[in-house]
This record gives C-alpha cells, sequence and structure tokens, in this order.
C-alpha cells in the first residue's frame, strides 16, 4: 500500500516538474490552494472564533509560512470571496459564449457556476461570513455581486424578448436564484449525499421550470 | 401637524387601554417589539460592530431599560431568529389547514412566510448573522430549522403522490427554496422598491412554474 501511494505521489511530482511554472505562477497556485484550505478552516468554528494561529495548525504550517501568503485572516476571508466571484465571472463569459437563447445562457450559467463552486472551494461556507467582512472590503465585494447580478438580470431580459423566458420580475427572480446557489454555503459539504453534479442538475430543472415560456 | 399626530396618538393610546393586558402579556409585547427594532439596530452594523450602548442608544432608550427585558446582545440575536421560526411554524399550521392538494399548501406556505417575515419583522438582515449564534443557540436554531424544512419536504412529497408536484428531489428543492427566502435578509427593505407582497407574489410564482405537474 505505501509503496502504490509512494508511486502515485511520485508520478505526481514529475508531472508537475515537467511544466516550467515562473516563480510568480507558484506563488500563486499556492496561494489559491491555501485560501481554498484556509476558507475551510473557518468554516468549521466560524470566522470570529478562529484565530490565524488555529488556521496555520489547520494547514499543519507554521505562522510565519502563512505569513508569506497572506498578512491576516480578514485577508483570506476577503480573497474567498473574491474568488466565487471570479467564478461566477468566468460562468458568465462561458454562458455568454456557448448559449444562444437567453433561456440557454441562464440556465448554462447556473450549472456553470455551482459545478465550479462545489468542486473548486469544497466547502464554502466561509462566503456565508459577508458580515465578517471590514467594511472597503464589504464595499469591494458587494459591488462585484452588483455587476454579476445586473449580467444575470440582462439575460433574463434577453430571454422574455427572445420568447424563451415567460414574463418575471428580472430583478427578483436574480435575488430569488442568487439566493438558493447562495444559500448552498449553509448546507453544501463534498461529504454530504449529493455531489455537486446532482445539484446543478436539479437547480437547473427547477430553474427551466420556472422560467420557461410555455 | 403636531396636534393631528398627538390625536392620533390619543387614538391608539385609548384603543390600547380598552384592551386589558395582564403584566405578562404586557411585558411579552413589549419585548416583541423591542426585539425587532434591536435586530434592526444590528442590521446597520452588523452584530459584532454593535454594543448594547449602540442598541439602547437607536432604541432611545436607556441601558437598564433594555436590561429590563434582555440579558444581553446574544440574547437578542437568539430571540429574532426564534421568532422567525415562529412565523415559519404558523405559515406552515395555515398552508396545512387552508391548503387542499400539496402544490397548493406549498404555494400557500411560501406566501403566508414570505408576507409575515416582511411585515411583521421588516428589517431582517439580523437573520443573516447566523455565524454569530452561540453554539448552544445556533444548535436550538439548527434543530427548528431541520424541523422545518422536513415538514417543507413532505409537503413536496404529498403534491407529488397526489399527482399536483412533478418528480423533483424534495431535499435539494427545500433547500433551494428556502436559500431564495433566507438570502432576502441580505437584501430586502421596507424601503426598497418592491412591497412584500409584490415579492411573495412573485416567489410563489416562480416556485409554481418550478413545480408544478403538466
Amino acid at each position: 500500500m505505501k509503496k502504490a501511494s509512494t508511486a502515485r505521489r511520485g508520478r505526481h511530482a514529475s508531472a508537475w516538474k515537467s511544466v516550467v511554472l515562473s516563480r510568480e505562477q507558484q506563488f500563486s497556485l499556492k496561494r489559491a490552494a491555501l485560501l481554498r484550505e484556509a476558507g475551510r478552516a473557518f468554516s468549521l468554528r466560524g470566522y470570529h472564533n478562529t484565530s490565524l494561529e488555529d488556521v496555520a495548525k489547520t494547514l499543519d504550517v507554521t505562522k510565519a509560512a502563512l505569513y508569506y501568503y497572506v498578512k491576516n485572516k480578514q485577508e483570506i476571508l476577503f480573497e474567498c470571496h473574491m474568488l466565487s466571484l471570479d467564478f461566477g465571472d468566468e460562468a458568465m463569459k462561458y454562458c455568454e459564449e456557448n448559449g444562444k437563447t437567453g433561456l440557454e445562457k441562464i440556465l448554462l450559467l447556473v450549472d456553470k457556476y455551482v459545478r465550479t463552486i462545489t468542486s473548486e472551494m469544497g466547502s464554502f461556507a466561509v462566503l456565508g461570513e459577508y458580515y465578517a467582512l471590514e467594511p472597503h472590503n464589504k464595499a469591494i465585494v458587494g459591488k462585484r455581486r452588483d455587476k454579476f447580478d445586473r449580467a444575470f438580470r440582462k439575460l433574463i431580459a434577453e430571454g422574455m424578448s427572445d420568447g424563451t423566458v415567460r414574463a418575471v420580475d428580472p430583478k427578483l427572480t436574480v435575488f430569488f436564484f442568487m439566493g438558493s446557489i447562495n444559500w448552498m454555503t449553509r448546507w453544501f459539504t463534498p461529504e454530504g449525499s449529493a455531489s455537486g453534479e446532482e445539484i446543478a442538475r436539479q437547480l437547473v430543472d427547477l430553474v427551466k421550470g420556472a422560467l420557461r415560456a410555455r
């Protein structure tokens, strides 16, 4: 058993070696992995009850090593929020490039975003800690969220004008759908009974039923 | 203007006097009103950034007067959560007594709950501060939420067996719908462009589209 696992690790290590990464790329990849794990550490006991020392302990690194990547725990919280917003922007770009009608784009957006956030972030309860963001960080996150919401509303309007989406209130509808997705921070865990793919499939099915013109 | 407002206040006062309330009833009514207002005070700057002194200042009462009703700010947060759960239980009872089919009950539940929470709690951003609940309080709130979710799932199962609801995953569906509702803590204000009634109507319409058998 031990031999096989060493061999596997060896293979991974050489696969890594075959890709030449710049110092900056390495830093940025390691930092992203650290942020995900640190975000998970906050999820266990909540942001306010978790110190940077607890995070270091959970990640099994020294506090000094942690300081190499982030300057304090607020930065971890903020960067986890920014990461989820990056996933949102990617999903938006993807659906706009691949969907034909308004409805198709909306379903692709929901599918892509839910799959990405569940697979890339794992447990992301930390995103529920919006109130723990310091005012200037909250403002940045809030502004990006608003921008995403506005782009989502435009897709609904597009669907209503191309006849694929029935008459709904785009603003309220986006609030409701984003609520369904954001609320996942409270109940989703990678160890839970439903996979990210199943969750995405069920939500897409409900959104389709809720929106499509008949 | 001043005279009219005094007269109005006078009328209310006499209406109050005509109802004989026990000391306990008075205490409980005043406490509920205080909780709602105190919850609103937290919404402005977040639970962790608001002291009991800030709450007293917002309510324009002395800290001593506040202590007559609550023993600390955690109690306010906890009781606001319990109040919203009471509204949920009331809505559940209402829909079970008044709905005939599974789908009807679900739509009545969503309608009643959204109307009640928007009108009775006003701004309820404080409910988003789940992570600020102390462990024992979080356990109590979590347990009641689970119970509510299970009752909601049973309504979906009922609709699937009476043929009014199409085949969906009851557990995920409840998570999604409750997410839409609970996320309102982030964006609803009584001063916003949509009234509680409009919001309830739009959500009921989407839920109906998402669930009804065709």
